[in-house]
């Protein structure tokens, strides 16, 4: 009998009605012969409402008695749903984190799972139940309640469907699946059937906010299928899965954009070792990411070094750079954060050659103006002034034909 | 250093301003040099909130369910007290029931406490730690989370400060003690300074709502010296504790009523043996419980037959009785909703003659008719027509001198 482990989000469960749809749905999977693990989010708002409350009690509300406060509301939609099912005459029976249990390191409010426990949930599925788990939530060796952070709850369904050696992993959200871009800018995206980890990875972690990236993780290391799909449709999702032979003969599966980015430049910088580790050094200290980070050849001893940050931090990192850069005699910090990223990601690009140029031919063509470029084995970003953003995608999603039907679309 | 165990009720944990109240209560305990434990219950109004859920999503929620649902308010609560201590610079550690642990039996909805694991508390108020434990909850020996039912803060902190050989606990609500009646009816109502176990759960079960039950209970099967006190102001409250010397000198320490019962009257039933049983029998089938049961000798082998029941109940227990009633043969049976008992309760009447034939001379002199009559030990109850309970009480209170100073009252 196969094992699915079904994910619904905080839209999905928000009041009882909807919990009653995901119920419906539950016992339509248990009903066609499947043994069921259901993942809950808490009600959409309801987090926000206790955080808001640790907010008002703490200046800074961190630690084990705020994970204490924040995991209580998986604990209700958990038990609710377990309620109606029974109420439908199935079998149910709900797990907080504690009682699977799902081990995590003392992270508190963000943990990582260290070790599932899956003795009581299989011991569930064996008398014919069906086993709703908390999301988001664990327990550390020491019995104290952890989070996983934000989005954890995808991260709790793909660890369950890894321990459990699931079928299949379905995280209900409310999109339809992944698409080759933003249907809100191409009125021609189409909806991936499937797409390989490594693919979703860089788009996820581009901006295409469907699966949260720690869960991407965890299913590419487990190799568990993960199939995104709506809470609010039939329609078939999209299959998240290991690369196939049929992913790469498609050489470009999406376009993604970022406008969230900010670009900081430190012009002519004296070519020494040890400079650029100057340089970043006190960004890490204020715990600023860097994203892109670009360093051209240099000329006269001296080169260019530009790098982008989050806007949210963009103020913070210009001022920091500003210090450094007059201690290591660097002519100029230039910032600006008018900038877009975007990025086509493809398994395919692997084995093929001349995407690279292509993508820079269609940009010029359009004049418009590339700022940085960084590549990985599976995609190729440019940093572009914001305002381009919306064209680049579109010209590309059109150059590497994305709208088209795909050949190999499962239904 | 004195250990003393703290409870706070749900309107005293009413928003993050209150619980920051709470803390500063909490606080000074601490500082004077005490160990101090917290038992919290959730903000007034929330496990409401989460009943009306659970309701929403069955037609009968009870069970293992209902109790992950519900037990959820006090997890928050504990949390954002505990955070709020931090604040303050203190050191504190929330435990939800399972990581006390408090073991109860499987009864969801009304376990009962089987054992309490001492050491994971003792070790936090060692390092000089507070301790804030939810109240309400347990866990079974399965894990499962179970509930005391309503109420069950006050016999959580009963039970800790049992467990844990506490020199006083502390029960903070928002009156400030227990009075020698209802200071609605009578102005000169007193603040009793102490009260004995066996008075409290007379006063209790009698209708003076400052206690649970079974808190009682616990607290004098493990000798707990009680404290009921307001959290809202600094004055002293009522000691409930072991029946002493001094106490046995008072001989009534309170008139307590109870206008939420109702009477059912069989009339010449036949006297024969087993007669008792088959009228009460489909009544305990039914759930209903019988207070006060009055049978007088009976006259040409026929007897009368009178109980009260709760008011709410009062309709259907009236249907059952008469069905049974024509079963066995008796004339008549009459209901009647209009009655109050009133009740004179005082560990002093065990020692002291006389007291009854007092209390039913100073009904007799304003007018009012005695219906029905139950004694225990140290409690005299009447039946009386319910226009007349303001009056009954009032008149008790002055015969029995309650309105004025006590000798040995403690400051």
């Amino acid at each position: 009998m196969p094992l699915i482990v079904q994910k619904y989000g905080g839209t999905s469960v928000a009041g009882v009605e909807r919990i009653k749809n995901v119920a419906g749905r539950v016992a339509r999977t248990h009903k066609d012969g499947n043994k069921v693990v259901v993942v809950l989010s808490a009600m959409s708002g309801e987090t926000n409402r206790l955080v808001a409350f640790a907010n008002e009690a703490s200046e800074f509300p961190v630690g084990r008695e705020y994970d204490m406060i924040v995991s209580t509301g998986e604990q209700v939609t958990i038990g609710l749903l377990s309620l109606v099912l029974k109420e439908m005459g199935l079998k149910a029976r709900s797990f907080a984190g504690h009682q699977v249990p799902i081990i995590t390191d003392s992270q508190f409010g963000s943990a990582r799972i260290e070790h599932i426990g899956s003795e009581a949930i299989m011991r569930e599925l064996a008398s014919g139940g069906i086993a709703i788990v908390a999301g988001f939530q664990g327990v550390d060796t020491d019995g104290n309640i952890t989070t996983l952070g934000r989005g954890g709850s995808d991260t709790t369904a793909v660890a369950l469907a890894a321990a459990l050696n699931a079928d299949l992993c379905e995280i209900y959200t409310d999109v339809e699946g992944v698409y080759t871009t933003d249907p809100n800018i191409c009125n021609d995206a189409r909806k991936l059937a499937k797409v390989s980890y490594d693919e979703m990875l860089e788009m996820a972690s581009l901006g295409a906010k469907v699966l949260q990236t720690r869960s991407v993780e965890f299913a590419r290391k487990y190799n568990v299928p993960v199939m995104v799909r709506s809470s609010f449709t039939d329609t078939q999702g999209t299959l998240v899965c290991k690369e196939d032979i049929e992913m790469e003969k498609v050489v470009v599966s999406g376009v993604t954009y970022n406008k969230d980015e900010a670009k900081i430049s430190v012009l002519r910088v004296p070519d020494r070792p040890g400079i650029a580790a100057r340089l970043f050094k006190p960004l890490t200290e204020a715990g600023i990411n860097v994203d892109m980070i670009v360093q051209n050849i240099s000329h006269d001893a001296h080169t260019d070094l530009t790098f982008t940050v989050s806007k949210s931090e963009f103020k913070r990192a210009l001022k920091l750079v500003k210090e450094t850069a007059s201690d290591i005699e660097a002519k100029e910090v230039v910032g600006d954060p008018n900038i877009a990223k975007v990025s086509i990601v493809g398994a395919g690009m692997r084995s093929h050659a001349g995407v690279a140029s292509k993508m820079f031919d269609v940009m010029a063509a359009e004049g418009i103006n590339i700022q940085m470029i960084s590549t990985s084995e599976i995609k190729i970003s440019c940093v572009v002034d914001v305002k381009y953003t919306e064209l680049a995608v579109r010209v590309l999603h059109d150059a590497f034909e994305l709208g088209k039907e795909e050949v190999n679309e499962e239904r």
